[in-house]
């Protein structure tokens, strides 16, 4: 396995691939790795000759305040991991190399950035758009893997490579969870073992949810009352939003007539996590 | 010669030529083309194997008011010309095909975009880089060749391909002039007689400005008050800009003290043209 730094030599080696007639699949992730990723590297492998994980704490997505200067980095262990799981190179820049001086270019998405994490993250999703922009520009992948629990994340890439026309197949990854139902997270990491357990309640609700679509509910405040209720119900946890959405286009649905996002974000302690689920209603 | 009226079959046939090993150069223009843009394509064949020439008059550059509906097109000539002169293929998509309903992602460059053409048409280089990182996306060139007489697109185009990481060498073009020395441009088919002959002094005032320079003169004020004077001395003529700012990050230089790009644009009527030169001050 190659581990790659700078741009201009990732760069080659994936024209050199594709001179070869290799496809080349991308994972990106800021590092930390847990077995979520590991089900993104393994998945890539379906869509790749050549696997490249890249591995960047990307600054332009955290906003002032955001936790860019704690997030855990343990490129040792990632690089290691990822070569267990048959990854070709680890593309893993340093800052300066992404965003040299006088760096002023940015990708932006609009409509489908805005509600949900956007909302209480305003610059987030442009510096994910920017630098998953710059990564296909460099690693030049056929496919990119992305893991279903940024929901909205890859709802804004699947738009944004369809807008700009960009020869990339995007392949969603369903949410890989702890046995005891907590989707993983590299912030996992933050929480106490009280926070951690007062964090089951996201998956929780999520499950109660989806047995009422099940049962036939098809009114959203109801949904979403009973979602809040049992979020409220532990003082650890604060709602950031509950919201009921079209998967697609982000927009809010009030009543349920088909395959609607119900995402989640809340506050435990400092920590913000995020999960959801597409509760299955058949189309009408 | 091809004409490609699809995103996809241009797609395909980048990656057929790519996996042949040609090189492909591209030119983007909105058509109606003069010797200026022929220029561009015989440069373009010193770059690549595959020339292609995008003719698609791009509605996200023009600001409301601007002149989008009446902006002169002719693609059968077009089309002619550009097979005399070796071009490959033309690709000209219709509007829809390059923004289907729901499109909403731009890329935007920050600090040059601000000055000169950025003051007076706000949303023009968004819109411009936008459909510059489309083509790209689409036609998947190794070169693209650019004409100087658009030289903050050009400075644009450049950041932003520095900034995205964009495997394209982007080729810059002297200004091709009439005899007389007005820059070619589609917009000097709106000038009546005497607008074309009150245009002149544009190049002319740009040609006085680069004998002050050569003459030593090192001062901005005076080499601009000699530029603005000679414009408005023809009433025909309305100044929209009059600049020296350095040519890579256009910042305003008040003191000559190495290559410094002279910037103009004025209104001849409702007709806004623009002209350049780079004074060649040597470097301190």
């Amino acid at each position: 396995m190659r581990i790659i730094e700078s741009v201009t030599e990732m760069q080659q080696q994936a024209e050199a691939w594709r001179r070869e007639g290799k496809r080349i699949a991308l994972v990106p992730t800021m590092g930390y790795l847990h077995e979520g990723h590991l089900a993104l590297m393994r998945e890539a492998r379906n869509h790749g000759d050549e696997i490249v994980v890249s591995i960047f704490v990307n600054p332009t997505q955290f906003g002032p305040g955001e936790d860019f200067e704690r997030y855990p980095r343990d490129m040792e262990r990632d690089v290691l991991l990822a070569g267990e799981v048959g990854v070709t190179a680890v593309f893993s820049p340093p800052v300066k190399e992404m965003y040299p001086e006088r760096y002023q270019t940015f990708v932006e998405v609009m409509e489908v950035t805005r509600p949900l994490c956007g909302r209480s993250r305003p610059v987030h999703f442009r510096g994910v758009t920017t630098v998953v922009t710059k990564l296909f520009n460099v690693v030049k992948p056929h496919a990119a893997v992305f893991g279903e629990k940024d929901f909205q994340q890859l709802t804004v890439i699947r738009r944004m490579v369809r807008d700009l026309n960009m020869d990339v197949r995007i392949i969603g990854h369903p949410i890989v969870r702890e046995s005891d139902g907590l989707a993983m997270s590299s912030r996992n990491v933050y929480l106490t073992p009280t926070q951690r357990e007062a964090a089951l309640n996201l998956s929780r609700a999520l499950a109660e949810a989806e047995q009422l679509a099940n049962g036939g509910e098809r009114r959203g405040p109801i949904i979403l009352g009973k979602v809040k209720e049992r979020i409220d119900s532990n003082g650890e946890l604060r709602i950031d939003y509950a919201e009921l959405c079209n998967p697609e286009t982000l927009e809010d649905v009030i009543e349920l007539r088909g395959p609607t996002l119900l995402a989640l974000a809340a506050f435990v302690g400092s920590t913000r996590l995020i999960d959801n689920r597409v509760l299955k209603v058949p189309a009408e």
